[in-house]
């Protein structure tokens, strides 16, 4: 069965394209994470000897000078670990060789988008990871977004925060707080894992992600992460006044992913959307607010580790392997 | 002759009362920073024998659920190296006794407005740091600015974002970037040390905190960070483009400073200012655009370390000490 990789810059993937194997680990690159030991546990947790695809996107990790460095130096593990391994490229295509390093850059959008166009057709595919969003318009069963994340980030395609890692720092400048509007410490104080975790939205589980502080997945520790925010502890706050907080948050959140999806959809003529990811919660807040109906791409498992599964699957579905 | 010291969360500072002797060390209190052995450092190197007066800022750095515990601990830490320590308290008086935690939560602006009213008279006093930026009228002598920095957040008297450390993700959604409107990555790629060392305004010596990926204090890697927050690596910008996203920083940074010392400049009837910190620099750019005279409170040196000069100057007026 053919297993499909996407290796991101916090995140890496795996799963089969028969679904039976999924697997999401946070490996944060940027901190001389052991991207060849987490390859060789997947090589051996996955059933083996088919083909294997893979899709990159940790080159922008700064670890990296440029991303050519990083697709050089990712592709590399990878071709260690799989020595028979094909790289998914922006042009929808199989590749061996990864010398040109732009056609792998943030490609797993691309193999993600490809193949709900196969399964869905015309759609808006809407990903909403732990740390970016995509907002994909499949347009002739191809995706039709820009090519390279500068294009996306003004185009409204990618928007860079994600349901678990965002610095809410950057969500908001001001923030209102008993009644007081409030601006914002700068620092990585809370994220909107935090938030979720609070709101009921996500479990302890799902924050797959360290927490800002080190401290624990726990409502209580959310909370003086989120009250850190505004230069306060929980003896200054009390809970309501977390709650405002998160509250508020989200609301951006979801008006930021309302604005760009109505965008992208008015701008490709699309009427309805294909959700996944660890954030599709968000997704399906925004939708039903837009009145724009939606499906959800895969099961909850499945939908997590979306980019994998897909290019497994475009890889199972090839013809002509170079 | 008198030592202060300021212990804030990023950075330790001291100075004489004489100004001979002033030090600042970069010490991240969140990452298990050696506090008892920077104090020791500078007991070796100050001159010694004479009173010693703290003010702390450390007390919201995220390695303490309270603020209370910070200044536990911290004022457990400096007791053992200066057994004799006063502590300035935002009453404006020195304590030997920190039970009382809210006195001497972020006290460090109060004992520097102080200072100044006494030399300046009534005067918008400004402090522009690594991190923050304080902007504290002083009114019959006194600093009246809120006394905790929810209050000062509130009421534009805090402004958390300085000249070196600020998360360039946290003052701009937006940057135009060859003409087009894009959205910013949300991670910590590039900080306003980047922004002013690509500017011109500081050298690299000033650029003292770390920086977000590791790399050099040189305007290639400054501008390498600052591309990154477009997702883009140094082939797909120019730096061109690079000082365009510098100058859209730092125009944002001025207009924030200066829609606030407009707030409080006249909310107290007060026509002219005194600054000082390592970011006095876009303290001037504000009050000359907004043609409101002022003065440095000392020379480049002492201003960078000003709450620990002015604690030591108050220490040393001080007649009654407990």
């Amino acid at each position: 069965v053919t297993l499909g990789i996407d290796i991101g810059g916090a995140n890496t993937k795996a799963a089969t394209a028969d679904g039976r194997y999924a697997e999401s680990v946070y490996l944060p690159l940027w901190r001389d994470a052991d991207l060849a030991g987490t390859l060789e546990r997947i090589k051996k947790d996955a059933p083996a000897g088919g083909p294997v695809g893979v899709t990159i996107t940790g080159e922008l990790a700064d670890c990296y000078t440029t991303k050519k460095e990083g697709i050089d130096h990712i592709a590399g593990v990878v071709a260690s670990v799989f020595p028979d391994v094909l790289f998914y490229g922006t042009d929808g295509r199989f590749h061996r060789d990864t010398t040109d390093a732009r056609l792998f850059s943030a490609a797993n959008w691309s193999a993600s988008a490809r193949y709900v166009g196969r399964v869905h057709g015309d759609v808006l595919f809407v990903d909403i990871g732990s740390t970016t969003t995509d907002i994909i318009p499949v347009a002739g069963g191809e995706p039709v977004a820009g090519l390279t994340d500068f294009e996306r980030l003004t185009s409204s395609e990618l928007i860079y925060s994600g349901a678990l890692r965002t610095n809410l720092a950057t969500m908001l400048r001001h923030v209102t707080v008993k009644g007081r509007d409030s601006c914002m410490a700068s620092e990585l104080f809370a994220v909107t894992g935090d938030v979720y975790l609070l709101l009921g939205r996500i479990a302890p589980d799902d924050y797959t992600c360290e927490t800002p502080d080190g401290c624990d997945k726990s409502p209580e520790d959310a909370a003086r992460r989120v009250a850190r925010l505004v230069c306060c502890d929980m003896s200054e706050l009390d809970n309501y006044d977390v709650m405002e907080i998160a509250r508020q948050v989200h609301r951006r959140q979801v008006d930021n992913l309302i604005d760009a999806i109505r965008a992208v959809a008015e701008r490709h003529g699309l009427k309805r959307a294909a959700i996944c990811g660890l954030g599709a919660f968000l997704a399906r807040d925004a939708l039903d607010e837009l009145g724009m109906p939606y499906t959800q791409v895969q099961d909850a498992r499945l939908s997590k580790v979306f980019p994998a599964y897909a290019v497994a699957c475009l890889l199972e579905g090839e013809k002509n392997v170079p």
